[in-house]
């Protein structure tokens, strides 16, 4: 019997239990993986603590992110065929599927091919990375070579994405980050600037690193009181793309700023692509081709087995990481 | 000398003093004008009592609207001419110019014709609420005949302009007022819906309205708390605008709505327009037109003479008001 992770309750990483289910046969318009790696996201982390948009029905899987082969085909699928190489995308809600295990079943319009040139536990860290950068920056965003991009959480998977993305159209990246230890990485990583935001001025630096402008477009996964000093780093008729809510304070409306400046605040998240056939159509290509030209390539800090995955989520929690967190099984 | 109103020190009402200052000659550029009717809006209340966008240079004038005959102009001024009957566009800052007088320079750029079949009372009161509102609804909202608008502090001058402009594209115009004394005039104004806040649940009132759709454009003057009732009430994929800040109240981001509905918030003024050669020209014609053709026509709510200008701040302050106080000179 594969082994699955579950938990029966919502809590720390201890909830995640390895449990022996027996082997599920796909339904109608559904396909079966059998899991080489499993990309791991903040956004499972979120909802295994019952804090995420979706609340778990317990007993839970979770997991957005796999590589695999399929290894079994429901009725009524489209193209997707047994022994194809494929990886998920995060196009489905957590309250019905979740890819951590052995054995994972997915609706085939989840489940997509990856580049050659990309090993299976790459293959696991592309789609929620890319096309959240992809949605956000270019489809809505309409990126272009003269903006300057402020990304905050830049050491995550998706700031790294936002970098990467950033660069490929020939504009300022200005990565953020709360300590000086994950600086050179950053630089490393493509970013043509560092904000260091515990020693410095966010709103002053960004002013200084874009001549008295601001950014004209800032990608935040914090919010709380980080909102508002990004306002002051907005340049004017900038877009803010708020996408996630890692900080735990309250988020003040930075009103007198968008006033004078006309900013707009974009909730955001990658469901507005997955949701959307000719947006995800647009994107998949954009993630594909830029993958295998490689001009995009997924960071990954580190792998864990399977057995351990509290460890994996433990380690997520603990910020410690530069780039992907990935399960191999 | 002509009257002149200006205050030495910001704070309450009584700071306005009339002054009797020399008359003065346009300079390049500028026209002056023999003041007729001047419409009082919020801006110059938070401009007097210094919590506005600008901080005024004291002892300041203040002023954005007046109507009157021009009776002298400035070297290298556009085609207005001595004699013309015109009104003042705010396309300036009451740091360097204001209307409170009988007579009044402004820059000539901030000057144009208003349709015969107006008043000057009428003249006096409607760039500042009709551009306003083109410049949110049409302008960036692309207001069509399928949206469902919701227009807080909807008995204010711009709140009524929003249900007269909703109503002429043919959309649906939600309108919500505190108290229910002014219901039955807003519906007279041409809302199809009137939400008293006081006494309805904002958000579920809005749901039942739309079918549970939400409303697709906010135009909000509100801000403070009622920011997250209103993300509440707002379609997926819904913008709201916040031009004002009426609430002394901290403003909270709506960080989950925003993130699930794919909110846009976009802070507004009416400078976007004013400040933009090609989009003041499309809502000047726009406005003109419109009123031109009856589609859209000023509510006045009362005009008090100059001397009382004080006597018509406080009166404003007091939200009593149903449409545009004018005073008359």
């Amino acid at each position: 019997m594969p082994k699955t992770i579950r938990f029966h309750e919502t809590g720390g990483a201890d909830v995640l239990k390895i449990e022996d289910l027996p082997l599920t046969e796909p339904g109608k318009g559904e396909v079966r993986l059998k899991v080489e790696a499993i990309g791991l996201n903040r956004a499972e982390i979120m909802f295994r603590q019952g804090k995420y948009l979706d609340i778990p029905v317990l007993p839970s899987r979770l997991g957005y992110e796999a590589s695999g082969i399929v290894d079994a085909v429901g009725p009524g699928t489209s193209s997707i065929q047994i022994g194809d190489r494929v990886s998920t995308i995060p196009a489905f809600s957590m309250r019905e599927y979740g890819v951590y295990g052995e054995s994972a079943i997915v609706p085939d319009y989840a489940v997509t091919y990856y580049p050659n040139n990309l090993s299976a536990v790459e293959g696991a860290s592309i789609w929620m990375q890319y096309l959240t950068v992809f949605g956000a920056l270019i489809e809505l965003g309409q990126l272009k070579k003269d903006d300057s991009v402020l990304i905050t959480a830049a050491s995550s998977s998706v700031g790294l994405a936002a970098i990467q993305i950033t660069k490929a159209a020939g504009a300022l990246a200005i990565a953020t980050t709360r300590g000086a230890d994950k600086k050179q990485f950053l630089l490393d990583a493509g970013a043509d600037h560092v904000i260091v935001t515990d020693k410095e001025d966010l709103a002053k630096a960004a002013m200084t690193i874009t001549s008295g402008k601001g950014a004209s477009i800032i990608f935040d996964a914090v919010a709380g009181p980080l909102l508002e000093k990004l306002a002051d780093a907005a340049a004017s008729g900038a877009i803010i793309f708020e996408y996630g809510a890692l900080s735990p304070a309250p988020t003040i409306f930075p009103l007198f700023s968008s006033l004078k400046k006309g900013l707009t605040l974009r909730g955001y998240t990658l469901f507005e692509i997955t949701g959307d056939a000719e947006k995800l159509a647009r994107g998949k290509q954009y993630v594909y081709d830029s993958l295998q030209s490689g001009v995009l390539k997924p960071i990954i800090d580190c792998t864990f087995p399977l057995d351990a995955i509290a460890k994996a989520h433990l380690y997520m929690e603990s910020n410690q990481q530069k780039g992907k967190i990935v399960v191999t099984v």
